[in-house]
């Protein structure tokens, strides 16, 4: 069981980072969103100047029983070859964790086939979940045996130096698991919350959601009981983002989410730990369609949205450098004081 | 007078990074808005992998005689002021040109006080602008010189290994003579387009207004006379940016644009060279109600909306790292056949 203490964020600190950032020499607020991150960061990490980097990314790997039901457009044996091309260098999260100077790990959790790389950090659970169409994906014991490895993973990379948490996924069939995940905190029916994934076709769409509402049928999965619930419908990879946010949380390391999959990650590391959520900043808004419930259920507004919907942490990733503006903008930048600047009509009044 | 010759883009090489895109380890289409940069960068450069680094950083900075006219919440002398921040690396684009490994010039096209300082490129075409609400800005003659200081400077800094143009400016006034430029270019009314700068109370925002409206009746501007337009109602440093665009796209380099003045300038090149706009993206959604319509004149959408308002290329320079990793994504990535990745379903297809 996922037994974590994650500490209170340290408002005084926010609220002092923004009475500094109100002294740099530009007219108060117009840095925008920037100064809200930085103040956002001072409050999690309890420095007045934090640093972010270097990102810690894991990009955890696992398979989907529940692929059988043909909810995906690649077929399941997509996710080692994937496996693979992230341990070569070729996909789209390590091109972007290279730029952002990030510390990149890949963990296979629980894909089907034999992964055999040194490149790549053996903790595989069982080789895929079962297809939770017609039986449970995994055991309790397995799931919290996810759980753990995200979590260990996260102090491992955070032990690195990891100053951000990056999380990724690959796993054919994890939109069909998030969803379904998803489904069980929310009233929003599942035509606006299950999407095309990877890009299947509309009478596929139908099928997709036909096998989620079969499986919650079969299930009755209750979040309540996260473990359970996890267990039920949930997924390795899915299981290990959500360990890996909570020891990240626990330590005063900011997680900085990708799209779908992850927010859903998020939401269920909220179920073992409520104030997880605000160690989190939203990086970018996915085109899948319940990013945007995932998104108002965990109350964050995101950064950036180029209607991405990679996954790997891909969004994240291209999201981080606004982490590195915002945190320079206050290590760096002269105040007025220092520049000796006019301040003229703003001093000490409040602007819209 | 600005006789410049700027190259069609060619459509044929973003049409051939578009296909190539396609082949890369990620479903087709699933980084959105990176790999519409990325096809157009390849547009622009000619280039199928086009390189962006380092981009040359240009602020320019001039005053302006309607600061007299109480237009603004700063003093003019903040002008000159800001100037010596950006010597001393204090300021916003400063901290933001270094993590980008920009080559940042600063330009005193028209500061009103003498500047002395050699890490200045010194190039005062006049010591700030007359007041436009009672007479014009400027005389031709030193409109053009503005016109072309902006566009040697930029000759200079791609001379120097520039592969990204972008343009910032520092002139306390300065969004009162771009709302004064834009004003002549639409049929919207001042009060759309006339904004609180860099943040003006809401009873100084009406007398902006009224000062511009009497400036335009008094001058009666024609923006199909560029170089007249700029002289009656333009700034020194607007001219400049303007020119340093025109000489960019004539050399096949991008132009990331900053906020509303900077979109306003480029609206100026525009009326020099109608295809130099071809070279442009959009990097950021100003909170200065005036760009949402000039935006919509030149046809870009912003990659950014981070409520930000700072000018200097701020924006534009935050917004960089897009170029990155869209470059780096067609310059790194495997390909699914380099990889050996199944591509499932979506072979062939044309995907929503």
């Amino acid at each position: 069981m996922m037994n974590v203490s994650i500490p209170p964020i340290r408002r005084e600190m926010a609220e002092q980072a923004r009475a500094y950032i109100d002294q740099l020499t530009k007219p108060p607020g117009s840095l925008g969103r920037l100064e809200d991150i930085a103040a956002e960061l001072a409050g999690m990490t309890g420095e007045l100047l934090p640093r972010v980097t270097p990102p810690g990314v894991l990009v955890f790997a696992a398979d989907h029983g529940v692929a059988a039901e043909g909810v995906s457009a690649y077929p399941a044996e997509v996710t080692a070859q994937m496996v693979s091309n992230f341990a070569n260098g070729g996909a789209a999260i390590n091109v972007f964790s290279r730029h952002i100077g990030a510390l990149l790990q890949v963990i296979d959790v629980g894909v089907a086939a034999p992964i055999v790389d040194e490149r790549v950090i053996q903790k595989k659970v069982r080789p895929g979940t079962n297809n939770f169409a017609i039986m449970e994906a995994m055991t309790m014991s397995e799931a919290e045996q996810a759980l753990h490895v995200g979590y260990e993973q996260a102090v491992s990379v955070i032990g690195q130096g990891g100053r951000t948490l990056i999380v990724g996924e690959m796993g054919i069939g994890n939109t069909t698991a998030a969803s379904a995940l998803l489904a069980t905190l929310t009233d929003e029916p599942l035509e606006r919350i299950v999407g095309k994934g990877s890009g299947i076709r509309e009478e596929r769409l139908a099928h997709k959601r036909d096998v989620i509402r079969r499986a919650l049928l079969l299930h009755q999965p209750d979040p309540a009981k996260p473990v359970e619930w996890l267990a039920k419908i949930g997924g390795l990879e899915i299981a290990a983002m959500a360990g890996a946010m909570l020891a990240a949380a626990e330590r005063r390391i900011p997680i900085l989410l990708d799209g779908f999959i992850c927010t859903v990650a998020a939401l269920v590391a909220r179920q073992f730990a409520p104030n997880v959520a605000e160690y989190m900043i939203a990086g970018h808004r996915s085109q899948e369609p319940g990013h945007d419930i995932a998104l108002r259920l965990l109350g964050k507004e995101p950064l950036l949205d180029l209607r991405m919907r990679l996954g790997e942490g891909s969004g994240a990733a291209v999201a981080f450098p606004l982490f590195v503006a915002a945190t320079a903008m206050v290590n760096e930048m002269a105040t007025f004081a220092s520049a000796g600047i006019s301040t003229g009509e703003k001093k000490g009044e409040k602007q819209a």
